[in-house]
């Protein structure tokens, strides 16, 4: 697939996303093919700009007929890399980490848990749903390293998350997705996204604020 | 406290969010005083930028001696807007919703979970942590209404998101922190963010696959 520029917006990245949610409750609810209008209408996306965000990386569809809603899937899924299969690790089996391992979203996008880490001794040996059996934090990084993880996913206390990511880097991880309330230092080859859930919900209480003081005024 | 501009970065207001978290840590660890240096080493951001962030909203540490923790952590707050008490919802207990609403630092900044709905039969009449006592959905607009509750969090499953949201802004939710995987539309005077796990997952895989093409060249 040839792309137009190499430069693609984030929200464009973001609403592909969105797309491929929308693409697999549309075939759920037995639509074989769809138009603009209506994927636009799943996903809360103008149909301009669905048609924008796709012509960065090609032609789709046919013009009067619409999309075929299951290629579409698995031509946005290529776009983004999904059709790949990514190992991941959750490290830190916490609530919010438990959860993250029992997504069944995550293994719909291509992301498949092949190990999880905690440091709690209660929890080391427990196994998980899909067989998965909590291994101590000290066995991070050699376990990535041979079972070739590239994803690793932190969802451990502040306090823990760098040395985490130091013992993931040292593995041989290409990608983290941290979810602890701190920032973590990675050398710059590793891709990295924060996720503070905090953060989210801090912008829409100031949001909020902002919105009852300009109705003061 | 007067802000210089209406129209803060969104950036900005998420770094905020981040300092809050550090300057915690740092009353941990007893920190009574600190520089900007110190402050922005904790949170992975230049000195200068945080300078520059805190400078939209007035002035604030002493020149050459640094910031009180404990007062700029509640100066950000006030900024923020969580001084005050948000109180709080959480719908769809599954594994997000029960991580979330086990979440110690959402108290922390200012949202006192109030409510918990679910639809599942099973789960309906559970008290939770906290006291909280999970309610049938049918009960939110009553619930959201009483209890004066202005904050929303939906983790249900995407197609019962819409109707959800219906309901929590029949009840007069002011703000609403989407987690389910599908937009939700909303009156334009709710203040709405989507949070979406699978997409930063998504954008990690396409930041990854990039670097590996770049690589390749």
């Amino acid at each position: 697939m040839k792309t137009k520029e190499s430069k693609i917006p984030e929200a464009t990245i973001k609403r592909l996303s969105t797309y491929i949610n929308c693409l697999e409750r549309l075939q759920v609810e037995k639509h074989p093919v769809i138009s603009s209008e209506m994927l636009g209408e799943y996903c809360q996306v103008s149909p301009a700009q669905i048609r924008k965000d796709l012509s960065y990386f090609g032609e789709f569809g046919v013009r009067g007929v619409g999309y075929d809603t299951k290629k579409l899937e698995a031509e946005i899924k290529e776009i983004l890399g999904l059709n790949y299969n990514w190992p991941t690790t959750v490290v830190g089996v916490g609530k919010l980490g438990l959860a993250l391992l029992n997504f069944t979203l995550f293994s719909q996008h291509g992301f498949s848990i092949t190990a999880a880490f905690d440091n709690e001794p209660g929890k080391i040996g427990t196994e998980l749903a899909g067989g998965i059996i909590i291994q101590p934090t000290s066995a991070i990084e050699d376990t990535v390293r041979d079972r070739g993880i590239l994803i690793g996913v932190i969802t451990t206390p502040a306090d823990a998350a760098q040395k985490v990511a130091d013992q993931l880097v040292a593995g041989g991880i290409q990608g983290l997705l941290n979810f602890a309330p701190t920032k973590v230092k990675v050398p710059e080859e590793i891709t990295l996204r924060n996720v503070s859930i905090t953060s989210e919900l801090d912008n829409l209480a100031y949001l909020m604020t902002q919105k009852k003081k300009t109705r003061r005024r």
